[in-house]
């Protein structure tokens, strides 16, 4: 028990452990009794960073517990869970949580990935709310980076596909998006930690197994090794200039709109001063804001258009809105609106 | 010869001559001599450019010419270069110049497809000038375009290396961005204009010829058709958010440097005021613009935390420069310099 539970310090359990350290060290606890959670599939990614953390977590003055998500879409999950629970206590982690949650119910329209992807949050930020956790750690890698960097790529809407994920959202942290997959595997190697590989890393159904196992292997042998620590680090530069942009547009955005008959609407001349990037940030702003309507791209850039070349066009009808320009504003309203 | 000229309205031909109108309508002709030139390889793609430049330019009162650049790189490139030439006359396009360009001599160490594009935008340049042309017309095709993002991708050095090629820049136009190879081709086999194809685009030595034949189709395969499309789009949208961020750089810069004994030294209260997109855009462009030298964007957080993580840190030696904080000041001087 005791040599699984202190390991001889390798280079990959070092590694992590730092990872998981720098994450945490701003989490100076308010309370003597402050927990971590860590989300754990049982996994190589989560189980090392369980481990990680239940060593770390003291030396914080923190408490390790560890939350398991039975998504219930395979024969034998719960046996999975309870499995991953039992390592989770037998590293020290308390408390252990196990959540079934019903996936189906979840989905809303974006495919199976994303519907437990949702499920799984939910249950995540529940166990949180429930044992008053300062943060839930999810064991997402430098890898897991990368391939949705690639998945973002597919769909080429911008900056904000490529953003990737944050290292902190909400009460989720992310320790582990600068660690290779590589390096939580020999972790469990190095500590004598038995990883469950989950079947469907290896289902061609799911468009992020064929990013890892055919997408990233093609780019690295055509554009040299590295390509998946180019796509993490592209995903946090991304990451900050939008979180720039957005900044300054809602510093700005108060100060540019006025209310309409039945709409809002935002000044010409406000709109022509800025840059491009900001002019269309701006009216996709307004647009989700006050109709909850997101606007394409090239919806935008129609909009943008009333703007910056302006030549009489007709009003813009989109879908739920109505745009027109009237004299020095631009003025939204719903579609139902009659002009 | 007429039918060459003139050939029936296809999609392909209605297509490249749209997008070549819609990028030279802006460019109105101050004198009844204005002259548009089209850098021609003999190629499919800049082929179909030169004949449609030759349709519109009239349409909108400028005459069209062509530049055919011989890289001089393979046997028989002159030949190569004089029947483009011919084409190019054929198609009504005068004047029509051919230059030799020298590739070895333009090499500083970027390789031998940097050498060609330097030495070919030199001499693309030095013919506008020569003819006192409004523009110059590029082939690059929405491909490019998407083979560029993926090449940045490789490099990982953010937004800027994933903005692609712009549309204007300086003389340079590209008109066929948003158009696709195959319609390119098929503009030539439409118009009857028979292409040049150049072996070395079937050169596996180059890393954009690896992106074409093998990168881009497992990217098709994998994640679904539309990929060249998406890569389009995020570079079209990337290139306006660095445009954004850098002009607002370039309008907080002045106020927040001031001289220091042998450098330059910007405000901690600024950099510490401005998100990390522009703080770190800052300390770039002062490093840059003071001392010639481009600091990797680990060298930038470095700098950065003397703002963000103030904990008395040493002065930072970096290639060429030495920076430290003093005081209210974060201080850049050449590292000859003894502090």
């Amino acid at each position: 028990m005791e040599s699984e539970r202190r390991p001889r310090l390798t280079p990959a359990i070092a590694d992590v452990r730092r990872a998981v350290r720098s994450c945490i060290d701003d989490l100076a606890p308010a309370t003597t009794d402050a927990l971590l959670l860590v989300a754990l599939s049982g996994g190589a990614d989560s189980l090392a960073l369980a481990a990680a953390t239940a060593f770390e977590a003291p030396r914080s003055a923190m408490r390790a517990g560890a939350v398991v998500v039975d998504h219930g879409l395979q024969a034998g999950s719960a046996a999975v869970a309870e499995r991953a629970a039992a390592q989770a206590r037998a590293l020290g982690l308390d408390p252990v949580l196990v959540r079934r949650v019903d996936v189906a119910a979840a989905t809303d329209g974006g495919g199976p990935e994303a519907a437990a992807r949702d499920a799984r949050y939910e249950a995540l930020n529940a166990a949180a709310a429930e044992t008053g956790a300062l943060a839930v750690l999810v064991g997402h890698t430098l890898d897991d980076q990368a391939e949705t960097v690639l998945l973002g790529l597919a769909r080429g809407s911008g900056g904000s596909s490529l953003q990737g994920m944050a290292a902190a959202s909400g009460i989720l942290r992310r320790p582990l998006l600068g660690i290779r997959r590589s390096t939580t595997r020999q972790f469990c190697t190095d500590a004598g930690l038995g990883a469950w590989d989950d079947p469907h890393n290896d289902s061609d159904l799911y468009a992020r197994v064929r990013v890892r196992a055919r997408v990233l292997p093609v780019l690295e042998t055509e554009l040299g090794p590295g390509i998946a620590e180019a796509l993490a680090r592209t995903a946090e530069q991304l990451r900050e200039d939008s979180e720039a942009l957005d900044s300054m547009v809602e510093e700005t955005i108060e100060e540019i709109c006025e209310p309409a008959e039945a709409g809002i609407a935002v000044s010409v001349g406000a709109l022509a001063a800025n840059p491009a990037a900001l002019r269309q940030r701006i009216i996709r702003h307004v647009v989700d804001s006050e109709f909850g309507v997101s606007l394409s791209r090239v919806q935008t850039l129609a909009v943008a258009r009333l703007v910056t070349d302006w030549h009489g066009q007709k009003p813009l009808d989109l879908p739920g809105i109505r745009v027109k320009r009237d004299g020095g504003l631009i003025v939204f309203t719903a579609a139902s609106t009659p002009l």
